[in-house]
């Protein structure tokens, strides 16, 4: 049975590094990202979308020989008002250049087949968010 | 409204930048430990929810006023053998050495407070996989 693991360990104070893939990440509470030294929790939920989609869509595009640029997914999340506060819309807005912007048909058919059949991370946050996305093309 | 926001930035090949409270995260597909720059993606939903509930259990362990050290979580996850794949078992398992080994009923009381009530991130988990958790006391 495939699992997937990762650990955190304390440091001090509100600091904690989770080891994952032999790869650090540094978590620390502190709201002010000026002094904080690493990422609050949460929100990496909308980072692990943002990687999944994207290997997703990249591999795709590559595929059909779509040639593009500029590749980037912001992804927003809204919190509920009450607590545990989680997130009930999540937005991932895709944008790109692309060399010939007649294909912007199978940028569409790439991010469609990611979102609703391919990501798994997709599926897990449909579970408990209203979950959109929408596609900037770049000049 | 109160928002998370969180961006990817393709970088080449397989590999992705997401900046997240001012700090970058490496993504990589590449799912040879050895050769990989990044973390892969779906996994960060485990880290995700080792923050969050780390974060409760600390501050209310300091409120609490246990003394503790060597403070860790373990976060597997078990796939789904259908695609797209996402997590169906989560588990925690906390450890940590108590000063006083009498205090085991706070701590219980810290994890179960956070898991079931402060945790948002065990509340999203919870809408799309059975999770589970236990305590470790180590000597």
């Amino acid at each position: 049975m495939a699992t997937h693991e990762t650990e955190l360990k304390w440091i001090d104070d509100m600091k904690f590094d989770v080891y994952q893939n032999s790869k650090t990440i540094r978590i620390d509470a502190n709201p002010d990202e000026a002094t904080s030294t690493g990422v609050r929790p949460k929100a990496l939920i909308l980072s692990s979308l943002a990687g999944c989609t994207a290997i997703d869509v990249v591999e795709l595009l590559n595929k059909m020989r779509v040639q593009f640029s500029d590749f980037s997914i912001k992804v927003t999340g809204e919190l509920t008002e009450e607590h545990p506060r989680t997130y009930k819309t999540v937005t991932a807005t895709y944008a790109l250049k692309l060399q010939d912007p007649a294909e912007k048909d199978k940028v569409e058919k790439a991010v469609k087949l990611s979102q609703e059949k391919y990501c798994g991370v997709s599926a897990m946050v449909r579970q408990f968010a209203d979950l959109k996305y929408e596609i900037v093309y770049l000049q």
